[in-house]
């Protein structure tokens, strides 16, 4: 089952992707549904209206606009590893993002208007949302803890990520954030959302390409690791890293301006498309 | 006005302090009053029952349990930066915790059942609550944006903290971030609670004491520079960094066990004590 939630006559409402249209499930939020422990498969089958509205149509907003926590992986793929400053550490590498850093699918992705950034980077990535909470979660139980998986665009301002030594700034400016399109439920995914190709396009040419199989710590091992120390919520979603390719570390640079198009593609989910638009102060 | 956040009969109330009783207010959050632009000075004048409960008997919750964000500041006294791997930055360090790391005042801070934990680590601050949130605001109109000040205990697990290139899980443990006990409002302070005395006591002994004049990046400029980025929200936290005397960059080192006394204490706005506590899985 697909969810998408969405903009109609300024009210958020949820609905059920099938095929070119949306099927409308109501005024409400999968942050809401997930925080209630409401099981998606039942929900979608059960509430779902005659009411239909055209995908093509809709405003998209992010599968969960206001996700208890968003927590991202770094340095989760090797050879993205490499092309950093990095050496590769034997345990996950997390940072959080803020709800203000998010947008939808066919929004605007914002390269702010500050002297010092160059053009916005790309990261295309695998977005993991739990519908069940926990803490110290055994790794064999890790996977029936997802809700689904989702697509993400982790738009670093690079200069700004590495001003001090903690990321934060860099990966948490307003509308950088890419989220969705649709929350595909776990059942129609591989377990884990392994063996899946992730590509990231860059006006239409292909600037990241990696199989999800190559994440160093794969989805139930984050949730095993992270919910050793920090308890985990219905509704959190895990941003779980990106290959190689990102535009920082090619010479020259590859930065993302105004009127550039990035998608993110991963094959089962959907892809997650995005204008980038400069900052208007 | 000092508001206090506590439970009675199982349910969360706000008051204000006076002397040794708690005026209450009625069961809402600061999280919502501040949400809605509530003014705190006129809401505690006008909302204030008769009814009283004594401060020594409440359990206390965190002035807000669930702050849109905490945005803490690392390396922002330049004696602690010296005590740390790190270089001074030019720019303000900053890191996200989330709030299932919050503990209130008298709740025990929780030294993790992780085995290469050997203590949990001290870091007595103060935190900034807004009241007024924004974007890209000027530092000579920053401060109007606070509603007040409260002390906070960045406990540290430093073997985490340094596990990967980013701090997130050290500074993440469940129960590690004290918080409290008043949210003291701003009229009641200095501008910018410059020039108070901040200490940290452990076991009764002072092993952090700098004034908050020694900030590098003072209250203005870290909401000025931050909402350059992120979009600020009224209820949010900066913990705006911790001065020298870390427990981790003693010789030996100095680490918190079950049974500590933890207290915070900083002139004008008050102490927040906490006893350590060993998980218990």
């Amino acid at each position: 089952m697909r969810y998408v939630s969405f903009f109609k006559d300024g009210k958020k409402y949820l609905g059920i992707r099938e095929g070119e249209v949306i099927r409308v499930l109501g005024q409400t939020t999968l942050e809401d549904l997930l925080s209630r422990g409401v099981n998606l498969d039942a929900y979608g089958r059960d509430e779902a209206s005659g009411e239909t509205v055209s995908a093509a149509g809709i405003t998209y907003l992010p599968p969960l606009s206001r996700p208890p926590k968003i927590i991202c992986v770094g340095l989760n793929y090797a050879d993205h590893t490499k092309e950093s400053p990095y050496d590769q550490p034997d345990y996950p590498t997390l940072f959080f993002r803020v709800h203000t850093s998010l947008v939808a699918h066919g929004q605007p992705l914002v390269r702010p208007a500050v002297d010092d950034c160059a053009g916005l980077d790309f990261e295309g990535e695998v977005a993991v949302v739990l519908g069940k909470g926990g803490r110290h979660i055994r790794k064999e139980d890790a996977l029936s803890h997802v809700a689904g998986y989702s697509l993400f665009n982790d738009g670093s301002v690079r200069e700004y990520q590495f001003k001090a030594p903690q990321w934060t700034v860099g990966k948490n400016f307003d509308g950088t954030g890419a989220f969705g399109p649709d929350l595909v439920t776990a059942d129609e995914l591989p377990p884990g959302a392994r063996g899946l190709l992730l590509q990231t396009k860059l006006n239409g040419q292909v600037v990241q390409s990696a199989s999800t199989d190559d994440m160093i710590f794969d989805v139930e091992t984050l949730i095993a690791i992270i919910s050793q120390a920090i308890t985990l919520e219905a509704g959190d979603v895990i941003v779980s890293g990106t290959p190689a390719g990102i535009g920082w570390a090619r010479e020259p640079k590859l930065l993302m301006k105004q009127g550039d198009v990035c998608e993110v593609i991963v094959e089962k989910i959907g892809t997650l498309s995005n204008t980038i638009v400069d900052e208007v102060k």
